[in-house]
């Protein structure tokens, strides 16, 4: 277990390693034009007086999982199973609340408004009359619309960005660019990192060009880990950023303790303890005076615990800017 | 490189293999849903008198890559890059040849019918007007139609029987259950196994129970080949039906060598050679008396490459028919 960083001296070892796997990693395609799309958005919403007075504030939410591409010319991966349901639905609540949202996704992963579909909205939700004339199924009328009208309707008011990736040098290279765009916000920023990134990795230069050939046996593969990217982030590209990371096990009993020891270790001022089996239904939040559960209203149909979980999100966030401010 | 098995002597080591991995799969859920669903497609497909005089004719077209889980109570598996477009698009062209469909898809994959249709079909393709009605974009307006009735005519017509698979343990027990149904007819039956499955795999019983912990160091991972399925498919499971693999390839040098090598180790009657880089334009359909390219006529906008590959399978099915049946 590494020791608990000094925040104001990141060891020289952890920016070297960082500093390596930016180096070695494939190019981020359209990294100029994400960098531009990203000084508009968070320069309009400086300039907002927002919704609920919850002016300049912009929450960085990450969803879904990074994949690990085992080959160059891509055709093996290692993924995991994030849907991408909690950052699409918390987005919707932070949008709510007044913020404006830059969502960083998974492609092909949950989107905002979204939630309520089924898994294949067009076949599922639409017929064709006898006339020809498309048809919304009348059991999903409300559902379609609302998806339609929300998602068109953020992205109509610039509060709502989304930005997608595969792969792990993708994500953390977008999310270095959203760091630098939302350094400048101080204590006004968030980020809300719920998405399930590779601990694991092949770095670029070692491998395999072209796909891997079974032959006959096992495969041996060794993987290198990732970086602690969340270190350099919270520590140097946005030092004054409020800070929510997620834990997700599916072993309770070593649950707590790894969500105490990402607290500490990485200075967050939130970790979400999330187990597998029960992470729709209740999270546990862990911060350093306390941990409360939170739970989705059971008494109401399509409840989601992102909505009471985001209300105490913005809650300590305003606490934390006061604070800093004062 | 294993020797190339003798048709009437399947070697009891690669029987055992199989039957070990079958027995160590976790049980398949709805396996008996899926074995009534597939005995009433059948029954229904062969008591037709067939369009085009294709009486009879099923073909199981496998689509999509399959996970393999690496832990239990997965949260991470190894995925490939398959979008499963090869497999949608050839059941469209199968269902117009006059051909029923049983369509093997790797859940979230691509569908038939749907090719055309933008990324996110229902953010893209929908508006709503001032007076809170859907109204489709005029863009899109024609292929969303296309998509919704094709689909629905083919499903509501009992000509395509859709199954989902996610993991390779889901993939090969369908895929059995799959061979049950199709085994009693004979020739007429075709398996065009597009399919990026696995090589590799965890075994069930030693996979870990938990989420693998990302302590200090690099992670070793060993993986045991996945029994070569597709002998015992083709000469045990339905040992009378036409049989089409693909190989893809990143390394343009291997391609062929390895197509052949697949044609007379498995006896297939045909393997589809694709380049990674190329395979949208072209594939080549090796047999065992001649390698044809094939290639998308590029004179039409939208023409795509499974459409004369169809062509040429099912001219062949038709002469193999015939040569059994003589």
């Amino acid at each position: 277990m590494d020791a608990v960083d000094d925040a104001d001296k990141l060891p020289e070892t952890a920016i070297n390693e960082v500093t390596s796997f930016f180096e070695s990693a494939p190019p981020l395609t359209d990294a100029a034009e994400t960098e531009i799309c990203l000084k508009e958005f968070v320069d309009r919403n400086t300039s907002l007086s927002g919704i609920n007075g919850k002016a300049n504030r912009v929450v960085c939410v990450t969803s879904g999982g990074t994949t690990v591409p085992l080959e160059k010319q891509c055709v093996r991966y290692i993924d995991n199973f994030a849907s991408g349901h909690r950052g699409a639905a918390s987005t919707e609540y932070f949008l709510k609340a007044g913020y404006s949202v830059i969502f960083l996704y998974r492609r092909g992963g949950c989107q905002p408004f979204c939630s309520l579909l089924p898994d294949d909205p067009l076949l599922e939700c639409f017929t064709v009359a006898d006339d020809s004339i498309i048809e919304m199924d009348p059991l999903h009328a409300e559902t379609v619309k609302k998806a339609i009208t929300e998602t068109r309707a953020a992205v109509a008011d610039g509060i709502l960005l989304k930005l997608p990736f595969t792969t792990i040098f993708e994500y953390l290279q977008i999310l270095q660019l959203i760091s630098a765009s939302l350094r400048g916000l101080g204590p006004s920023a968030i980020f809300y990192l719920a998405a399930a990134v590779s601990d694991f990795y092949v770095p670029w230069e070692s491998m395999a060009l072209h796909k891997i050939q079974s032959a006959s046996g096992p495969l041996d593969m060794r993987l290198a880990q990732v970086p602690k990217m969340l270190s350099v982030l919270r520590n140097e590209w946005a030092p004054m950023a409020f800070y929510i990371s997620f834990k997700l096990e599916t072993d309770k009993d070593i649950l707590l303790a790894k969500a105490d020891m990402a607290l500490k270790k990485y200075k967050m001022h939130m970790v979400i303890a999330n187990e597998l089996s029960t992470r729709k239904e209740e999270v546990i939040v862990v911060t350093e005076q306390e941990k409360v559960t939170v739970r989705r209203d059971s008494t109401q149909a399509g409840a989601e615990v992102e909505c009471p979980l985001v209300e105490l999100v913005v809650d300590r966030h305003s606490a934390y800017i006061k604070k800093v401010d004062a």
